[in-house]
Order: structure tokens, then C-alpha cells, then sequence
């Protein structure tokens, strides 16, 4: 897989992230106490526990379904991404249960795009976003890999949060308790 | 290892992240390409590869020499903490040495914590940090985790804002290519 398109974008790099993060996240996760696996940032926000649910579920219906969707030149949008699916599918499931799951459909997902030989002028091939517009097959998985560091942050930024107040006067030195404020 | 003190903090949850951090960062970095390892926000900001360098530099000379220091009573402030010590420390190492570095100092280090033995009311004890003024072991250990996942957060990040023309229209969904702007 050597395709490049004019954004530069390398598909060796993206398969590089996608397939390390499964592992990434069952070291940073699994056998953790509740007290940070079941963290959030107040309100609505989610809990890395519920993190690991919203990204099987696009492992399921979001990035491979919508590169298929671009290159059998579908005219129609995408269907829409369920952004709170995890709280009814992952119902029940441990954390290490829902991790194994995560990392299972990733391998699946990542030989599923090696599968496609992708060749450099594939990258612009393009899709309709229901909201976004058109969009190229390059932006796709450049956002699955964004996607994932975006969830990653999430889930340090979540943990840290929970020690907020125990950190006492070094709240000063560390600006990741201040993101999203 | 049950002691708890009036923030709540319980030991076994700071070293279970802890411990976790050097197996976390192994699974994202090691063998990326230098895409990713060598991107920084910009500027004066650090790359993936200086923050694990920054991370060597905590293990040699912040956290468990101030954990000391604390429980020996000094009277003294600290030593100060050289944030930039990796851009010296660091030079001819690969990503991949500095990664098995800094886990066997964490081992250590977790070791170190361990047979401390610390009650309940040693997170209590008090130090002097040379700008913060005073503070207890029991922040001491709390910073030592935050700080963990805040460079955690930076690298992804970091890696994220990478890609942050490749997502296209998808930039409007990804906030942390916003973060720190």
C-alpha cells in the first residue's frame, strides 16, 4: 500500500494508528478501577467506558461501510452515524469485554482496507455526507484516524479531570484539567 | 497499599495508572512512522518523541526524589524541574529506546512507591515546591498521574492535528484539532 494523494495523505501511516489503537487503549483501560473507568467531565459527557462503546460501533457502521459506499460510486449520502449507540449496545458488557470486541472488529477493519488496494487517485474518490457534503475517500480515513486520537485525548483528559481537586496547587501546571471548560 | 486520604485518593487507583502509562504509550508509538513521531502543534510545541523524553526526565528526578524529600522532612523547597531536559538528554536516542527507558524507570518507580508503604495519614505530609509553595504527598502522587495523562492527551493531539487539512469538511467534528489553539 503505497498510494499518496495530493494531501500527502500515506495509507501505510494510516493503517499504522488504526491498528495500534485497540492495543493502545486495553493497556491505558483494562483491569482499571471504576473510579476511572467510569469517569466523566459532568452532564452529558461520556465515560471512557462509554468511549470504547461509540468506537465498536463505528467499527461497525461508520468508517468500512462508508469506503465501501465510495467506491461502488453510491450517489446517495451516507446513512447517519448513531453518535450514542453505546448506551444501548453495550449494555451489560465489561470493559474487557467491550475492548476484545473493539480490538476483533479493528483487525477485521484494517485487513478489510488492505483488501482494497487502494491506489493513489482512489483517495478522491467521493462520497455525500448527509450533512457535510461531498467528501473524498481520503478525508474518510483521515478522520477514522482522527477519530480515534480525538478519543484517545478524551479518555486522558476524562481520567485526569476525576483528580482535578486532589492534584491541590498543581491544577496551575496542568492545562489538560482547563480543556473544555 | 488502602490508604485513602480526605481527597479521596487510594493509592491502588494512582499506581494502577501509573503502572499502565509506559505499556499505553509503547502501543501507540513503537514503529510509527516518523509522520507521526516527529509532529509537533507548531512552534515551540513538542513532538510525541519529546514528551516521552520529558517523561524519562520525571522519572529520574521529580516524582519519587520529591516523594523523598517529603518524607524525610525536609525543610527545603525542592529541586526545581527542568522541563526541557529531553531536547539534551534525549539526543541519539530512538523513539523506541527512550520507550523501553522510560518503562523500566516506571518500574522501578512503581516499585519505589510500593515499599513506601504508605498510610493514610503520610498523604498528608507536607513539602515546599520552589513556585507552588505547599504542598502534600498526597498532590504530589495525584500530579504524578494528571501528569501522565496530560501528556497522554498531547500526544494524541499532536498526532491528530497532523491530519488536521487531510479530514477535509470532517475538521468541524473533531474538536481536538481545536484544542489548545
Amino acid at each position: 500500500m503505497e498510494a499518496m494523494n495530493e494531501n500527502g495523505l500515506d495509507l501505510k501511516d494510516i493503517v499504522a494508528v488504526l491498528a495500534r489503537t485497540p492495543a493502545s487503549l486495553t493497556a491505558l483501560l483494562e483491569g482499571l478501577p471504576d473510579v476511572w473507568v467510569n469517569a466523566t467531565e459532568g452532564g452529558e459527557t461520556w465515560s471512557p467506558y462509554d468511549v470504547v462503546g461509540h468506537l465498536i460501533h463505528g467499527e461497525r457502521t461508520d468508517w468500512i461501510p462508508r469506503a465501501r459506499h465510495i467506491l461502488a460510486g453510491e450517489s446517495r449520502p451516507f446513512d447517519k452515524f448513531d453518535r450514542t449507540a453505546q448506551f444501548t449496545e453495550s449494555r451489560g458488557e465489561s470493559l474487557g469485554e467491550l475492548l476484545s470486541t473493539f480490538a476483533g472488529l479493528r483487525r477485521e477493519n484494517v485487513a478489510a482496507l488492505s483488501a482494497m488496494n487502494l491506489a493513489d487517485e482512489d483517495l478522491s474518490r467521493k462520497g455525500l455526507h448527509p450533512e457535510l457534503g461531498e467528501v473524498t475517500l481520503g478525508q474518510l480515513l483521515a478522520t477514522w484516524v482522527v477519530h480515534d486520537l480525538d478519543h484517545v485525548g478524551q479518555i486522558a483528559r476524562t481520567m485526569a479531570k476525576a483528580y482535578a481537586g486532589a492534584v491541590g496547587p498543581w491544577s496551575a501546571y496542568l492545562s489538560i484539567l482547563r480543556d473544555r471548560e
